[in-house]
């Protein structure tokens, strides 16, 4: 065996890549983020993990609720700089259009292909970071994105993180049916 | 604003597919999951979500540790295998070689380019699955994975999944700098 070790500082591979939207002091800020998973199936809760000092960690507190956004490719740009600048320093207020949901308080970003809005369920704390848990009350899309009334990938053209190595990358091509591919594999072994 | 609404049982797009190792009575067994995400930076943590009544489940509870491997695609059918079949119906032990690292217990596997090994910190549990917070005790992997002493997502060659069409999808190219591509920008709004 020849395994190289690569020590505990290690990220998932890779990580989805969306924008956390939320109001602090009643102006619209965002995060990127790419620590983020579903945390229950029902009812519906998703996890996102933000650095105890961060400026949304105030607003989520403030406000109870948050977007998630997961942004094509062609927002690459404004998406890494909303995850340099931060919202103590810099008025990120102004570099999306917005629109409201369910609960009002929630900014989603108009020009991003997917966007959860989120009802603040709970926060699990941890030494470095806070998980903020929410429930999805509703979730947007736009018509050019879904396939057969299923979102698609390949039209919504979301990107990727690697870490240490700073990436961001494309999706590729679909290769497989889940919960197929291993049919046959699963019939041998009954 | 032609947005569509498509409720609120929506999923992360794409997620990253990791199989989780486990011993469950003083055997390994093994599940596909894709929810997952780092939720501390100092000390590295890492959760990992489960349905409560899975196998897996019972295991990491016996042994306080476990494992998180990112195949490749070359592994697509045997991922999508123990996705499907239950350890407690069908014996998944000899489906991999193994390899076992500091803590002893948690079963890792051999063909995976990724494997990170881990200790069980604590358990979220929410109302239909559990996220089972584990500390990274090491990771694993192999030179012909490494570029100048990174993972190289390329020669990794994961794959993703995307529910509820069910899609597993290759990772395209590295389109952009992390922490780069925002800078013009950054400096801009300064």
């Amino acid at each position: 065996m020849d395994k190289v070790n690569l020590g505990s500082q290690i990220f998932v591979y890779p990580m989805p890549v969306a924008i956390i939207g939320v109001m602090v002091d009643e102006k619209p800020n965002f995060m990127t983020l790419a620590w983020l998973t579903r945390v229950n199936l029902d009812p519906p809760l998703i996890g996102v993990v933000i650095n105890k000092t961060h400026h949304t960690a105030r607003g989520i507190r403030q406000t109870r609720s948050f977007s998630v956004n997961f942004p094509g490719q062609e927002l690459i740009e404004k998406t890494d700089f909303v995850g340099m600048a931060s919202g103590k320093n810099i008025d990120k207020s102004a570099l999306f259009d917005l629109f409201f949901g369910k609960t009002k308080s929630a900014p989603l970003i108009e020009q991003c292909p997917l966007c959860l809005e989120c009802r603040l369920h709970g926060i699990s704390e941890f030494p470095t970071n806070d998980l903020f848990v929410g429930e999805i009350v509703e979730s947007y899309t736009e018509d050019r994105f879904l396939t057969d009334g299923k979102l698609d990938l390949a039209k919504m053209k979301p990107f990727l993180l690697t870490m240490p190595d700073n990436g961001y990358w494309s999706v590729g091509e679909r290769v497989a049916r889940a919960w197929e591919a291993g049919k046959a594999l699963f019939n041998q072994k009954q």
